[in-house]
């Protein structure tokens, strides 16, 4: 009889929930909302609901699930399948696989949210036909995922890989870590704006001034648009961007030795405007002593990658 | 009945030869020369009858022999036993593996030689209780092998980790190996020397200059002897060595976790005056938002690394 796979994607604000059949393929999807204010039990028996539901529209029940995979921010004990702590999710010592196995009575899985973002890609993305690949998430910070010989890479005491906080620039850029020159402090969206804005305050010339002026703020999407209109400054913010990423790739490379890196989140919007010179500047950086065939892509899964590699890394370890 | 393991270490002018017991302790140890131009059959050959003589002075005999290890240097392909290459021992897509395997009549690894000391300090030395460390190798050039859970972490296409090319300082000083910005480009013996000599030749003022002067070159150990005595430009040249280590360590431990970093190789005979600053420059590196209890100290094993590890690593992938 054939089996299905939930994967569980827990956000600040919304949870999303997908049901998978063993080739990964969706049967439904939905999401509702956390309500983190409720707490975990709560959270975990809503899901557990909303689960019951959709098995139900798709003339499926309980008995039919093979596995759950869950997914969280914060620090987690990926052994113990427990949340040490996730701040925003009110999570302190829960043991989320646990309780997600006895609510929906089928064997869990728990891992951080960069993990199973890489592994969603792995399984059905972009990362599709290697065995060796780093995903780069580039949002309001730097986070991703390792996967080597088809595994994920967990650091000492199941602590996932924190490759946002790899050192670029020696006594760099503050970090919100508290660490000075991390790849989070030059290349996350946030940061990119944040440089540029910078720069505009310590009086250099740019189309984005008039828009820092009027708004107090300019985004990372700011930037990326005026670079694409010629603005000096904007172009030397991205290409720096850029070129920060690069010498993050050629380490990791020398590393852990990925045949493809992705890059995800909402900074690969930009499209070519960010690959090109990443790719560009990769080349530049990486020696030439023997060839590297490295290839830089983006993620192509989307906001689905959490349901999807949740479901993923459920049947990994189960099937 | 007892069965015994052989580890053999190729350099380029000696051949070191090692058989242990099944708890890696030392029953014995030879040393033949290489003698490079003579080729690779001659070489495991001449190695098959060092181990024969020594197994005899031992009363012990071939059928005695569980497995054995050999480490090269060189781009290896460790998944089926061949160096591709190693310019220095003359070897070219040689399936030392195989050869050693048919020459002592049992089964074989190949591994390459910093993996192999990696793997002989984790077995046998610093690395003992750890299953997370990083052996960092400081000579001529910087090396090292990095264990994840208990195994080796081979790149793709089963190369080894290079954690002398990350790049730790952004189009930073020119790397032997092409790349600019390498850490091997700062901390390694040479470099060290070389930065030193470089600001001497700038006009820098040093108590090495006379040195300098009279022999045309300076040595790594000059300089932390000139240090010690609290030479301004040596003391400086010393802390950015440590400096950059440390960034190394801090990218490292978000990277792949490691329980404990080993520094090995000749570095390490400036003792306190190395690791005493990297530890501060860690401290001052490293993140304060999580406790991470790394420890960083040296190896122990010194010059037989090399045959321990690869009887280590042979007891592991055939006991």
């Amino acid at each position: 009889m054939a089996k299905v796979y939930i994967g569980v994607d827990l956000g600040g604000t919304n949870i999303k929930i997908g049901c998978f059949n063993e080739d990964i393929t969706l049967i439904s999807k939905t999401s509702i909302p956390t309500d983190v204010e409720k707490g975990p039990a709560d959270i975990i028996d809503r899901t557990g609901t909303a689960v019951e539901s959709m098995l139900a529209d798709n003339s499926l029940s309980m008995t039919d699930l093979a596995a759950a995979g869950i997914g969280s921010p914060g620090v987690i004990d990926i052994e113990n399948g427990i949340v040490i702590q996730a701040a925003n999710m009110g999570f302190r010592n829960t043991p989320l696989k646990q309780m997600l196995s006895d609510r929906l009575n089928c064997p869990a899985v728990l891992e951080n949210d960069a993990n199973v973002t890489a592994w969603g890609e792995y399984a059905a993305g972009a990362g599709k036909g290697v065995k060796n690949l780093v995903l780069i998430a580039l949002g309001t910070g730097v986070g991703g995922g390792i996967i080597v010989d088809g595994e994920l890479l967990h650091r000492f005491a199941n602590k996932g890989a924190e490759i946002g906080h790899m050192i670029v620039e020696p006594n760099g850029r503050q970090c919100g870590c508290t660490q000075k020159g991390c790849i989070e402090a030059y290349s996350s969206a946030s940061s990119t704006a944040a440089r540029a804005a910078e720069a505009i305050q310590n009086g250099a010339d740019s189309s984005l001034k008039q828009l820092l002026d009027n708004d107090g703020e300019i985004t990372c999407k700011d930037v990326f648009i005026h670079a694409g209109k010629g603005d000096k400054l904007a172009m030397e913010t991205v290409d720096k961007t850029a070129e920060y990423l690069a010498i993050m790739c050629v380490s990791l490379l020398h590393l852990t030795g990925p045949e493809r890196i992705l890059f995800f989140g909402g900074m690969i919007g930009a499209g070519d405007a960010l690959l090109n010179p990443v790719k560009e500047h990769f080349k530049k950086q990486i020696w030439t002593i023997q060839d590297e065939p490295l290839e830089l892509c983006f993620a192509t899964l989307g906001e689905d990658a959490g349901i999807i590699g949740n479901a993923a890394l459920a049947m990994h370890t189960y099937k």
